[in-house]
């Protein structure tokens, strides 16, 4: 059973949800396979079509839905107004991606006799995996939730999808999934395209179904480590794309600091603070030249921040149990008053934690796990060789941000360091808020994801499921329209070894 | 200890060599850790030059690997000088696809202040992975073993490799590895691009070591998802790209059937007993309508093959085993003497064996089974639905084989059916014989692969080993070449979601 907390009131928020159970989570994946086949044969155009409906879909009810996800996360108009409207255009991406066709990798090579070993007539695309699991995350209640990146990026690959509702905002999952159903229905979409499921045990039900094909998580490490070990445990296992949490490492060179240690101060405390610390990209751990003075600077800039009540309560307690063992850890000290322990439900105490790099490398295990909520360790270092050292403890994230000046010798070092462990390199900027674009990147080397190959935000998120199929010799009325002579959808295709970029026929022309 | 066997008399061939222990393979991955900088940081142009290299160096050396291989494996020489070449023409296609540069998927989006949300300068591109793990095959012991494709993909990817050698060709491992290791040397790499280790033991530490990103690898169920298991136990899980036995189901219509009988019996036969059936392309399991005598025809034919000594003695027992327990099920029918279960050592006997569509479907966990060697399954269907319903059990499969006639109404059902389970659909031809393009797909669902995503052969097996980063207003000197304002390197880019060709910068000419 689910049901909606107000994290200012820990007040209960609409009805009660029962879990789903085993047999309705078969019955969904059941549906989800039977929709499958529609879903993977509309035409490029058409799904496209279909995303671009969500989408208007989703803004037609955008004051209904900013006020079911307020009542529920507490994260406030604006930002749900803007989290909704990147929502919808990430849909629409998706449905640029499809017109353009590129993603379907269409690859063709001619017969040839002589080539060592001779071959006949190839032809590879990218076809849709099949359903796919998504597991909504708390902390994006529009953006990686019901209608957020996995399932648009799932959808537009042909797959069908079983959203998992996260248990922080399940009124604002069933009517998001309620205006979902009705916007695929009036497109003529089957029973099965979409359907929601609630509840731990359906959660891991869901992944074990044998119709589910893949897996989308976005949450905490023990969750997601869970469900992927149920993943890799079936007797057929699938990819599990699991962002389970990541410390998100800054470096400050000493010349950045000397050149504008307040600016630096001033944008790492507003990025730390960002909802409250309550971003999978947060700035977690901050290396700064020790001279600088920049730990008290950037205390002072945290202690004006204000923090709202944290999403859930195992949230809440998640954070101070994380800060207290952060603590205990010698030559570690707080830099603000906090009281972030004995706070109360929802609400904590911002927090900024401050130690030497001698002590956070022998440390580093505990230093460098993640504590989401309004905290960041700043780590003071003596020269660039023991920042080197300090770098090389830390583990895979999300990004990495280097602060530097023109011509500085330390950029270039930092910069190697970070790219080695990092899905998203910034330069004199700062890693929350993710762009949803062709060219983004939001993954990383474990622990950060379970995936390193692959993204959760930006175009090429819907790779992730797709599979190969290469066609050999097949006549043209058993070929789909991307591989058929002449290029009838007028795709970028490669064609005996020369990349093409095809015609306009597939972007509203004829062929 | 390894030591190279004779197939032809069990006597053993070259000198004892002893297992890599577990201290040398943490050594040995240690030195590919060390070597990834260099190899990664090597212009794609200088890294193209180094395979083409070790292409050369193959050819070269092509009399003395080609007897050290028959005399390990029994192969004979002209499959083998025709699988060096193939090994070689491999090389050069990474090389190719590293000059042609879309591999890096260079994609680069300008500031846009009205996006939503909106966004600063983001330019992504794929990056090698780091070490990867290699496991040689039993059955290619050049095209997948020591210099194979999975070494290629890997040395392409900007990634050192350490291999683990197949003990069924352990002599030729060592001195292939001699040859690899002389031609890197020459082209200036330093220690640690490609290292050889031997023995079970070493394998699985191989595996679970914390400097390995990623594992190639081609072998039984068995020993693939032992490995499995280990890699996604680790508390870093990595990606296992294993290829691991295929069933290869292959489609008769009845228009097919009655119109050319004969030919399709040749050519099964011919498919299914090349390399005495050692192909992971093997076309394992027919369906033939009941009426057309294909049965007989086909045993008729495979009477008539040569079966030579199989490559290791456990592969003749597994092939024994496998077949002893088909003939147990209900209603299987033997159709060649064969003595399979009688014969010594390496030699074993070729069979078909026969079965209706009923007692298939009432056994097909058993008659689905990968039986390696010189054995095919053939199943009399009575019409389309029970084919489709028999077609229904059919495990993932490496490739599908439609035979079909033009305008015959049962192609299109069973070219969906196939596709639906297998990474390559052949048409009126036989999937033994894997070219190696572009558009090559050699993967497939599970139990096919444990990453059905991905290839082990053709040029985009390289995406296996490189993971996507993205640079977020990085300034032109800290950027890699290919991200580069003007694009230097003349690769292909997708600037602002439009796909460009770039120029011949970097096929040789000049920036």
């Amino acid at each position: 059973m689910t049901r909606g907390i107000d994290p200012r009131t820990g007040a209960t928020v609409g009805p009660e949800i029962p879990d789903t159970t085993p047999a309705q989570v078969r019955a969904a994946c059941s549906r989800a396979a039977q929709a499958a086949p529609w879903l993977a044969g509309l035409p490029f155009a058409e799904r496209a079509e279909l995303l671009a409906a969500l989408g208007r879909a989703l803004r037609e009810h955008q004051d209904e839905l900013c006020a079911l996800a307020d009542a529920e996360t507490a994260l406030g108009s604006p930002r749900l107004t803007g989290e909704l409207a990147r929502t919808a255009a990430q849909l629409d991406l998706f449905a640029e991606v499809l017109r353009d066709g590129a993603f379907c990798e269409a690859t063709l090579d001619s017969p040839d006799p002589d080539a060592v070993p001779p071959h006949t007539d190839l032809r590879r695309m990218l076809v849709p995996l099949g359903p796919v699991a998504v597991f909504a995350a708390s902390n994006f209640p529009f953006a990686f939730s019901v209608a957020g990146g996995d399932t648009a990026s799932a959808l537009a690959a042909g797959c069908p999808v079983v959203v998992k509702a996260h248990p922080g905002h399940p009124g604002l999952s069933v009517r998001t999934a309620e205006i979902l159903t009705e916007a695929l229905a009036a497109a003529g979409a089957p029973d099965g395209v979409l359907t929601l499921v609630h509840g731990e045990q359906a959660g891991r039900a869901l992944v074990a179904d044998p119709a589910v094909t893949a897996v989308g998580f976005t949450g905490s490490p023990g969750g997601g480590r869970a469900l992927f070990d149920v993943a890799m445990s079936r007797p057929d296992p699938i990819p599990f794309y699991g962002e389970l949490g990541s410390i998100n490492p800054v470096v400050v060179t000493a010349a950045a600091a000397a050149a504008r240690s307040g600016e630096i101060a001033e944008g790492l405390a507003g990025s730390a603070m960002l909802g409250s610390g309550q971003f999978c990209t947060k700035p977690g751990l901050v290396f700064v030249p020790s001279a600088a003075g920049l730990p008290q600077r950037v205390a002072d800039k945290v202690a004006e921040a204000t923090v709202t009540p944290l999403l859930t309560a195992r949230i809440a307690t998640g954070y101070r149990e994380g800060l207290d063992r952060m603590l205990e850890v010698p030559g570690v000290r707080a830099l603000l008053d906090g009281q972030a322990s004995a706070a109360d439900g929802h609400q904590v105490a911002a927090q900024v934690v401050t130690v030497d790099a001698q002590a956070f490398m022998a440390n580093a295990a505990v230093l460098t796990e993640e504590c989401f909520g309004p905290v960041t360790v700043v780590v003071s270092y003596s020269a660039p060789d023991e920042l080197a050292a300090a770098l090389a403890l830390v583990p895979g994230a999300l990004t990495g941000t280097l602060h530097a000046e023109p011509e500085d010798p330390d950029a270039a070092p930092a910069a190697t360091a970070l790219a080695a462990r990092v899905g998203r390199l910034i330069h004199n900027g700062w890693p929350t808020g993710v762009a949803v674009t062709w060219s983004q990147h939001h993954g990383g080397p474990s622990p950060a994801t379970t995936a390193v190959l692959h993204t959760s935000v930006g175009a090429t998120a819907i790779r992730r499921f797709l599979r190969p199929l290469t066609y050999q010799d097949v006549p043209g009325h058993l070929l789909p329209a991307a591989l058929r002579d002449g290029n009838p959808l007028g795709i970028p295709r490669r064609v005996d070894g020369k990349l093409t970029l095809g015609g306009v026929a597939g972007r509203g022309g004829t062929p």
